[in-house]
């Protein structure tokens, strides 16, 4: 807390760090808060789903309206599915790494149907290619579930910010070692030559000022470090590439 | 970051600052999807109450069934409504104060709604008395609601650790001064006398591990501040008092 000169505007400046800490203040009431909003949401939708069930079992309803009920039954089916994922990121991740079989295309999945109106809103054309070899690994799914949503959301704010939209791949795949690998290229602006060598440092972020608390990159290092993994960001021709390898964690017993 | 000495547990300890740090980056990665979740979820919302309003008016349905559909539709009103006020939330505060009429029984009443499972979940018996006196002011709405819901949180947490239950206080009221005043009185845990000193300090905390960054506090004195209003955190013979007192600002033109 000692730099508060003006003067030093690389190094820790106050202010940027006091609307950080904010931002990061806000997350984290919200955070507290997802649980008990995904349930009552949920209570609704159990409403919604129980009654569209109930009256499509009618005998006296013609066959068109049951199309209809047919169509609220998909749209409240849609709705349990996101709300699931943003349970399972609301109730955040255990202190201990908590090992499971993963698929990470499944989880792939999940995230990117939950990112969708963020990938229109930046004009992200998407294109996934989940290889049949992706091996199943034992490891912390909600720790990968938040590797994954980290590094997506960036690359879709690198996008976002050129303004004209690109193309953002999405693969998972096999490596030599029997590792599991997931790759996140964008077509978005790059590194800046500044942040580049403080990358996975808490509170550095090239985002305007209230878009980011810069915590994602120190986050998914850390995590991936738990997981025993390995993470590498670099530079491609037309924007980043960032590739983790993750193994298949020993499970305790 | 020069204190890392295990003999120094009273002030900067780093691992668990770590952890909070990590719980911040989850906060932040999660507030920055829920705008992309939540119009996913419209999108299924609007698809649900739009084929309901057509079902009601078709006149073949019996009308045992319509009662059936409004169900339905009063579901999805319950479920449009707890997504409005996770939306502004998730949508976070401007940098700049925003000046707009608040009434704060209206504010109240939505973040009690969407806090209603957590009330549940930590036996909380909650009491509101809004006046009539309560005055409409002009000042943040986006700011106001932040500052109840981390208050709320942290008297639920405070009722919900001692494990047997305990009556919440919520009262809005007006002061001699005009001014819109906020008590939030808890039968909880009371402030353990380390932290009384520093109870507005960031990453201060008295809940459990992974459960808080300790940004709550640290965000409801800054964004009190922000309005030109006051915070008083008191200890009672059951639990905690906090009052929180807002002036109506002027509006920049």
């Amino acid at each position: 807390m000692s730099r508060q000169g003006k003067g030093d505007k690389t190094e820790c400046n106050w202010s940027s760090v006091l609307n950080q800490l904010l931002r990061a203040g806000q997350g984290e009431t919200v955070l507290n808060l997802l649980p008990s909003a995904i349930h009552e949401l949920n209570n609704a939708l159990n409403t919604i789903l129980g009654f569209a069930d109930l009256l499509q079992s009618e005998p006296n309803i013609p066959k068109a309206l049951k199309e209809d009920l047919k169509a609220i039954e998909r749209a409240g089916l849609k709705a349990r599915e996101l709300m699931m994922t943003l349970r399972f990121l609301a109730s955040g991740v255990t202190s201990q790494v908590q090992v499971a079989p993963v698929d990470l295309r499944e989880i792939c999945h999940q995230v990117v149907t939950v990112m969708a109106a963020s990938f229109r809103r930046n004009y992200v054309r998407l294109l996934t290619e989940y290889s049949d070899k992706t091996p199943i690994i034992f490891s912390d799914p909600s720790r990968i579930r938040f590797i994954l949503l980290a590094l997506l959301q960036n690359a879709s704010d690198a996008i976002g910010s050129l303004g004209e939209g690109g193309q953002l791949f999405l693969k998972t795949e096999k490596d030599d070692l029997g590792c599991a690998v997931l790759v996140i290229e964008d077509e978005g602006q790059g590194l800046p030559k500044e942040v580049r060598s403080k990358l996975f440092e808490p509170f550095v972020t090239t985002k305007t000022e209230g878009k980011g608390a810069g915590l994602g990159l120190f986050l998914v290092r850390q995590f991936v470090s738990e997981l025993q993994g390995k993470v590498e960001i670099c530079d491609t021709e037309k924007g980043t590439r960032v590739v983790v390898t993750l193994p298949s964690l020993q499970i305790q017993t």
